[in-house]
């Protein structure tokens, strides 16, 4: 089946929710709040606070999970996944902890989602296999979450409700207005959320781009006019707060990927980027065409997103461009551009499988230009760089470096934080998406806006925060963390078991296993010395007879002395050996005695 | 004993060696070599061939040690130590391979050594523990030796022969002129290495700083005489090869701290920084004394630097200036500066305990202004957010951002690259110090600069390249590589000890333990289920059991059918748990099956 038939009978399973839920669009917009100042100052009735706790994207990168709550009625904005840090040894993935919404599952009226990106809807198909919530979005989002719910078996389910940008949604006690702003995936949305107890904006992940590869710049008079209205407080992401100025245009990134295009010609030109910049692709495929090459793509998730983007009228292939990488081989090297996964230099990758002459298809060599067309996320610089040296010692040409600008970020730097504060005006503000430094900087940022030190809050995970017309403070605490997810293993990889990882893969293991008489406790077998991960064995066999001839005279001496406790016999083969190894090689590798009784 | 006296009363175990050599340095230099042009090109005699070989810092950061091999002799340059990468699991440290300095250790005549950082002096005690041979460098590099020999009980019988910037010595048939350059410690030096097969230029690491902190500019007049004598090749470091531009005066950090200072008037100041960077404490402990703030100094290697660095006057220190740190709480906290460790976020720093509240002596919090005066190793960047992140939520004021120019780098730009190849002119030109893309970024350099390709060598790790005057090749190898140091185990931990941390560290193991009949095979006790690293047990008991039933019907159908073959009972053992194990939870732990006889 061509891409072309794919694309046809491709068949979304969502509701266009907004098209029956008009009535919200309809309803008269801001009729208790006077449009003259001041604003968000009429307190002859008081109105009830709002409440929002955070589950996650506070004081990390990723996981974005927030709660909130007004009257009886509970909406969630996004919910994410995070990678797992280097100390979280052999975990997959790290999602939210998400007891409070199950503990509080009756109140919960939808999830409202920014964007596809992985840190935003990852966390998705763990949550709605306990719980059902309906989730809205908008048609690229929904797209992308509809396919991990196939993956997990969970589509047949779900409620899936498409939302498009503009368009204003009732959930409870709350309208949610989706507003389109610009990002590095398309059909990103922020939020105006209309509460009885005042309106909440929050950005999700967003950029300003006055002149984006598809569709428009962030709906700035949106913004200008929920501002006009009067906002309670801005929730705004705070990635890029460290960095001055602007972010630049995505266009600019066409204009180096045409120069180093031309440069290429006599090359086959191998592009890693993120899978989910949609636009980003588009600029290369618009190059391909442009320089008259086929275009492929390489990496399970590279073809996963351009297969629902392309479906959902996202990425505009021109005819007969894609070719499959299988037929890469028919055409001449200059007449191909290859688009892979692995600019972050996954171990596992696409490229990283080119780079150690480890992928099935695709060999590099000299006749290869390869562009990575992506910062390193901090903590992947060392893996990327690594990458980039075996492409180099292949011979590759290797684009790499920001001088080349084949790499624009998708948040907002300062200036457009600035810009964002200038026309929502909230009254309180709470910096969320970012480490403490990010935060920091953000809550600075604000403070030099002019905004009182007293209507900042710098909140963190597991944190409920109020806000009311005459205050915001932090009240109290709701269950929040990491839960650790390891193949088909949800939560059962705690901290013991990471302990034990790090030991274990740290300095290894020494087994001592001994049989012992069920009536005098002497060995009647062993002990054997067994390790792993310690010493290369047969270097070794000296000190692993010392420690033999250690356990046997321990567990005899146990016996002779009549000792029966196994604990306290495991105490002492552990303690007296431990201290051996430690004399003979300064290691402490983990020792584990298992005494069983014959 | 007070830092005064300690300072009079210390004697250096150093041989002035350049005394005692002044014949090397009287001889008519450049006796065989015309000083018009041509040069390099008196064919008359055939020249022997100059043989370097390469144990270590290609295509690798640190470790570096380069063998240089002209008729009968050998001389070596420098002998580095290199740290850890993530996936050296429990390694302390990498050293070079010395096989081929033992193999030829009748021929060797020296090492020469340019400066006193850790991956140039490094691997000494590991080397001068098989070999015990000559050393010479200048005082502070030495002095620094001297400490590390101390600690690894070598300093008796070692041979330490100072030679001071500017000197030149023989060692066997070769000249080395010891020419002072800039760098980030003090008492740096290039080498001149005059053979009978011509001139090579090793430059160390170098940068070229018109205004240093103390001392002089690095001696261009000495490489721009070598230049006009006729240079084979050079050998220069690549480590910024990737920059374009010059690296800035270290001065330069002189005007932000003072900016700083003032900033922090009210506060405690903390700055950590290099050990090593002498002139960098220089600079703070100026700025202390302008502002009338004393200085202690916190972490092992800070302290040792600087003793080391006072002792032989590198370090100036006002009277009284310095305190320990236990007399911190004596003063007002901003009457102090603490100098300290732990710039790169090491977990066991001091400022890494400082930022997780584990010092035993500073607490921190809202009255610390905290500096970090370094820019994170590739790879590092991770754990210093961390700490910055800590910092700041403990209320600290923390300056990081390269924005605050509160560190400039100790190595050569590309301007500077230009310089130095300019000034030296050689034949051939081999780039050291660096990863393939710093290599092949200063090999591209070269040839901007006019050089022909095949007068460039990009070398590797364990290769020999032959340099005569008319051509320059790779002639062959010599054994080379990582050697693990672990604790107190040189070379013990090896590939497959590491591959089976990793296993454990990511999975974890299962280790099934059983007792079997000596007779018939049969079970007497067991099989018992040990898992370390693998699910958190209580919760999982029920797999567990699973695993012991099949462990169970795997060992009594083994009995039943005779086999006795302990390797196939394990091996079915194995594969089958593993089987059950990936079916259950997609994971793979390490199977560890250990049989008995009784």
């Amino acid at each position: 089946m061509s891409a072309k038939n794919q694309r046809k009978n491709y068949k979304l399973k969502q509701n266009w929710y907004s098209k029956n839920n008009r009535k919200a669009e309809n309803r008269p917009q801001n009729s208790k709040q006077p449009k003259n100042k001041p604003r968000a100052s009429v307190k002859a009735v008081k109105k009830p606070p709002v409440k929002v706790s955070f589950l996650g994207g506070l004081n990390e990168i990723g996981k974005n999970i927030t709660v909130i709550e007004c009257e009886n009625d509970i909406v969630i904005v996004d919910c994410g996944m995070a990678f797992p840090d280097g100390d979280m040894l052999g975990v997959d993935l790290v999602i939210p902890d998400f007891t409070y919404i199950e503990q509080n599952v009756d109140r919960v009226r939808g999830i409202v989602l920014t964007h596809g990106h992985e840190d935003h809807i990852g966390g998705l198909p763990f949550l709605l296999s306990k719980v059902n919530v309906p989730l809205f979005g908008t048609p690229l989002t929904l797209g992308l979450v509809e396919n991990k719910l196939r993956e997990h078996s969970l589509i047949n389910k779900a409620k899936l409700n498409v939302v498009n940008a503009g368009s204003t949604i009732r959930l409870g006690c709350m309208e949610i207005k989706f507003i389109h702003v610009n990002h590095s995936i398309p059909d990103a949305v922020a939020f105006a959320i209309k509460t009885p107890g005042g309106t909440l904006v929050h950005t999700g992940d967003f950029k300003i781009d006055c002149t984006p590869i598809s569709g428009d710049t962030i709906d700035l008079s949106s913004f200008a006019k929920v501002g006009d209205e009067g906002v309670l407080a801005l929730l705004a992401e705070s990635t890029n707060a460290e960095r001055a100025g602007y972010t630049p245009t995505e266009q600019m990134v066409s204009e180096s990927l045409d120069g180093l295009f031309k440069k290429a010609e006599q090359y086959r030109i191998i592009i890693a980027t993120f899978a989910s910049n949609v636009n980003r692709v588009q600029q290369i495929i618009n190059c391909a065409e442009k320089y008259g090459r086929k275009v492929a793509f390489s990496g399970r998730s590279m073809v996963n997103y351009m297969d629902v983007a392309g479906k959902l009228g996202y990425l505009h292939l021109p005819q007969n461009i894609l070719i499959d990488i299988d037929a890469l081989k028919k055409y001449e090297p200059n007449q191909v551009v290859l688009v892979t996964t692995g600019s972050q230099g996954e171990p596992m990758s696409a490229l990283s499988r080119m780079a150690y002459s480890d992928h099935r298809k695709v060999m590099v060599g000299e006749g290869d230009f390869i562009i990575i067309s992506a910062n390193p996320i901090p903590g992947n610089e060392k893996s990327v760089g690594n990458i980039v040296d075996e492409l180099l010692k292949r011979g590759c040409k290797v684009i790499y470096e920001s001088m080349y600008e084949v790499h624009v970020s998708g948040h907002a730097c300062q200036e457009e934080l600035k810009l964002m504060h200038r026309l929502v005006r909230p009254k309180y503000f709470i910096p969320v998406h970012g480490e403490q430094k990010h935060l920091r900087k953000h809550a600075e940022l604000a403070e030099f806006l002019g905004m009182k030190k007293k209507n900042i809050c710098i909140a963190d995970i597991g944190k409920t925060v109020e806000i009311c017309d005459d205050h915001m403070k932090i009240t109290g605490s709701v269950p929040a963390g990491k839960v650790f997810v390891d193949g088909l293993g949800v939560g059962d990889v705690g901290s013991i078991v990471l302990r034990d990882r790090k030991h274990l893969g740290q300095d290894g293991l020494i087994i001592i296993v001994a049989s012992l008489d069920v009536y005098d406790g002497h060995v009647i077998s062993g002990p054997d010395i067994v390790s792993r991960g310690f010493v290369y064995v047969r270097e070794s066999e000296g000190l692993l007879d010392e420690v033999r001839k250690l356990a046997l005279s321990i567990l005899e001496d146990c016996a002779e002395k009549n000792i029966q406790e196994w604990g306290v016999i495991k105490n002492r083969l552990r303690e007296e050996i431990s201290k051996l190894i430690s004399q003979r090689t300064r290691r402490s590798p983990m020792i584990l005695p298992i005494l069983q009784e014959v």
